[in-house]
């Protein structure tokens, strides 16, 4: 990297967890994901119309650029926007003049990994080096490559599906730094099995460790990267699923940090994934609390930032009050979830 | 892989490589690519014809008919198409027709690798069931992914060149068995550098022996692969090119072949890359007499098949015959050539 | 290697399996375990006998000499001793005046792998160049290794037991043939838990694949190289252990050694382990007639020699003769049993 | 681990490193290099004398004696032993009545690698439970390990080279954890041929990853270990040796410990190796006052505390005080000596 190139990717880097609280808002679901949010806060009557194409897409647009308008740039540093809506809709400047950095999703559609079809690898390494150059064009500063890694008790994930996982996420990250774009890497370990916390700690250490591996092989500036883990949790067919504590999580959380993650990395941006919005914020707030009673001598003291890639968790409720046309009511709860995170990611409650 | 589809895998694997002296005729060129060898083989007044994409695209398909019609089947096992060839030409039965293999050409284009630009790294994974089981469908039984090998005295390739050749032609492997395809590994180790005949072997040896350690992370059925190496050689900057002998290639050759590729492996293909015909063949037919040659306590004696997949070395001069309208010179050429390299991959001088 | 270094190396692994059907004779345990065979051998009033440590040193010599006078040299191309065999005992003269090679065991004792305690590695790393060359010195010329290989049907070996295994048996390999002996590679799969066929199978070609990924990064001689593996089979504790069939441990055992051995070793002398002697050469048998009947398109008709290391399998009931004084019938033993594994190693039934 | 033996091994690392400037010092030489360092300091008459093998085992003991009284516990965590001192002159108590730490010299002698005899493994592994055992026994609570890294411009490192020692290293220390001893785990990057800082700095960063990914496979509990690397600096052979800075050599070094050491790691304590004590203690404030100026945002203020093990650049002055029986002056020289050291793993001078 030159030297301009580099200082840029870690000031970015930086700039998307500091100061202490902020974090990310991901908003690149597909359009059919978004589709389904949108239906499902409608009202019934809303519910049987008929869409056409043309208006889909135009409501996709207008509901994005009211979620711009209304996120708060004091509590939220950068929003991860799917293709359609940084290329086609140009919302680029609606962040970026207001101070929040710009990301584009990287990944592509899933694979089933052969021979191991219940795990899957992801797409879209295929000239990727264009789309993410024409995504910084468009003003994109960062990206995000999301790999789902399978988590069962015994036999998953593979070791060929770990091995394949880290290399791609790695060439992601090079290449996304080759185009300017600091790299966030998304490691997302299942948790809809029988794994327990223990289970889910070991493959949360496993494939992040590799990844870092991989990274060092492929050159990457880790000062310039972002990581996106799961929080580690029991898998839904786990008995202890319904009494783990957010304190549980939250010192397994720390610990797979402190072991797997190279200091030089920028921070960390947990993802929310399928938990619901306040189990996500209380998972980061407990993770953050440890952090700030860790003594001197503890390496949790010594963690990188741990802060938020929320989406789901952020934009939720405020899909319905926008279907109504309540615009107040879409920025108060925006403003309401944003701060929730901005205090979780310093360790404190609501 | 279910027992059923395994023993095809097996089967089309060994047709390709037997009866001894049998081997592959590699037509998978892009459009453009042909365009020039056409283009070399016309009349200096022909060679200022402006041809229009549809003439081309004519001339293309009516080149490769020719060829097809002409390639004797006593002497080629299979034929690797291009995908314009197999799906838009459909040309598939006049080659199954006469009992020949047909192949699809599976790997994309190039691309550097990151923090390595001398190194490429290839694409075409994503959709690539999807589109090798278009080529399945349209008739091929077969399919080729080659990946460039960057070999220098010192420094290339990369640890990290090598682990992602590896790791793409191994998932390459496995989804090509997915979709009822034999892989045909082409490791094409690079000769236009500094490296000494040693060197090639060196690198020769570790990329293979990496592709068959990650083909068997990933399940790859080796009975159901052929290797399409390249022959180890001293590059183009190094003096020894001018004085290596036949006979030096071959037991660089051998020996290369015995360390690295499992008895598993149904047969090796050579590429010819850019050696001369003559050239190509002679390296074939003086490792197949080192083979003969050996007695039974040497390595040499146990050996899969070692063939031939041969472009340019088999379809030269035929162009030149074509472009004059010459189908009897056109079908003695192909034959003069494929009974050469027949003869070579039994160890006979033609 | 210095060239004529190689050269002896590599005449030695030949002359250990040529001509087809000679193989090793393993004699190589510990003075405690020869006590206990001399014991299980002999009648009741001589196990009351208390020996005193001379007494126990004589007759350890003593059974040596008379088995070695007794080894046919026609069908037995080298023996494994004991160090105190060959360093005190001096009797490799025995062996090597009759055309017999001499061996002796590298390995040590067995630790526990931390944080693995049902996986052993193996002792003896430290001065083995200057063991070996003692060894040499004393008339050896060719060392062996074994490693024990835990299996169970999910959890063993574990990742961190396979690569710690491969890397020292990978050291011992390059060490003992900068001694000047040719390494006999010993991974022995244990077969005493609940693993099926499969897995066993898959245990034996992931433990053989890194052991030759490892000797590659060591610079080890292949050719110069002979492996000693179990054969796979199920464990003691799966019900098929009852039902499996010399045929089905056959197949699997050459479906091993064709995915993972390369061609440049020199040959395969498997182990017997705790098999009764006639299983062992049972097993022998069927692995040769499978490849005699392959026909040349198949893998198993280019498999390296495979013969036999066997140690109980050789000398049990000799051991019986000989504590009742009985040379002839000790000779006539020896002779029997060795001449069945010489035919077995043909794909011939006694 | 149990959970009460994990906790003591992390109590102890953590007690070795904190409070911030305490440091190990390190008096593992052998007997033959204390015999050197005596002599040295010796007037010419007495650099005559005839030493009895008994004589010299006892001014061994007495230098020891006098230096571990001498030496000051304010600023001195711990101190390494060579075996000798620990289990035959019986050494401990003088250190751990007064508060220090003992610690036990692991790693055995060295050997060169087979087929790259310009690196050096370590021996120690046979029996290395066993030892250690018997080093806690006698009072040690750490040990350590040193594994000499070869480095050169090209070439040295080999990936075998760096593959054993990271192998080797990892299983030292599972097996130190075993016996209850935190593992002081000690690459050493040697700097006396021809490479430059930023290829000492690669060769650091792969060695050092390396350690951590074998240990995590061989599930060493990071927390209680301590790293003890070399400062990466240019090779004695390159010309900028001469001219680097003590500020360069600190970010060389910052850089490579946030991008290669586990935040989970209890502390990193630096070995002087052959510099000068002046230099070595320059480069350890140099690295510790980067650190305090780092901002919050930068990986070097979350790195764990940097801090020494040094033996020649604390006992230089001593020896030569010590045989001229100035006893005074020997603890006022460990006093000056040791402080400037405390004082520099705080960044600050002297």
């Amino acid at each position: 990297h030159s030297s301009a190139v580099a200082s840029k990717l870690i000031e970015t880097a930086r700039e998307l967890v500091y100061p202490r609280g902020k974090g990310i808002y991901a908003t690149d679901e597909t359009p059919e994901a978004i589709a389904v949010v949108l239906h499902d806060a409608a009202d019934e009557d809303v519910k049987q119309k008929q869409w056409t194409e043309d208006e889909e897409r135009d409501r996709r647009r207008r509901w994005r650029e009211a979620a711009y308008n209304a996120i708060p740039s004091e509590y939220i540093s950068g929003v991860i926007l799917f293709s359609e809506t940084l290329l086609d809709f140009h919302l680029a400047p609606l962040l970026s003049d207001r101070g929040i950095i710009v990301g584009i999703r990287a990944n592509g559609e899933l694979r089933p990994l052969p021979n191991s079809p219940e795990e899957f690898l992801v797409q879209g390494q295929d000239n990727l080096l264009r789309d993410l150059q024409a995504a910084r064009a468009a003003g994109a500063r960062f990206s995000k490559w999301r790999a789902p890694i399978a988590c069962t008790a015994t036999g998953l994930p593979t070791e060929a599906g770990l091995d394949a996982h880290a290399e791609t996420l790695a060439q992601y990250a090079a290449v996304s730094q080759e185009a300017g774009l600091v790299p966030v890497i998304e490691p997302d370990v299942e948790f809809k099995e029988d794994a327990d916390l223990a289970r889910s700690v070991e493959v949360h250490e496993w494939i992040i460790a590799r990844i870092y591996a991989r990274c060092r092989a492929h050159g990457v500036l880790l000062e310039g990267t972002l990581l996106k883990p799961s929080f580690p949790q029991p898998g839904l067919k786990h008995a202890s699923r319904e009494t783990v504590t957010a304190e549980q999580i939250a010192l397994a959380t720390a610990t797979v940090i402190a072991r797997s993650v190279p200091s030089a990395v920028a921070g960390v941006v947990f993802l929310s994934g399928g938990l619901a919005p306040s189990i996500a914020t209380s998972y980061l707030a407990a993770v953050n609390a440890l952090v700030n009673a860790a003594p001197p001598e503890s390496p949790f003291s010594r963690l990188p930032p741990l802060s938020f890639s929320f989406g789901r968790a952020l934009q939720g409720d405020a899909a319905r009050h926008w279907v109504h046309g309540d615009d107040d009511k879409v920025k108060d709860t925006f403003e309401k979830w944003s701060r929730a995170c901005w205090l979780a990611a310093q360790g404190k409650q609501a």
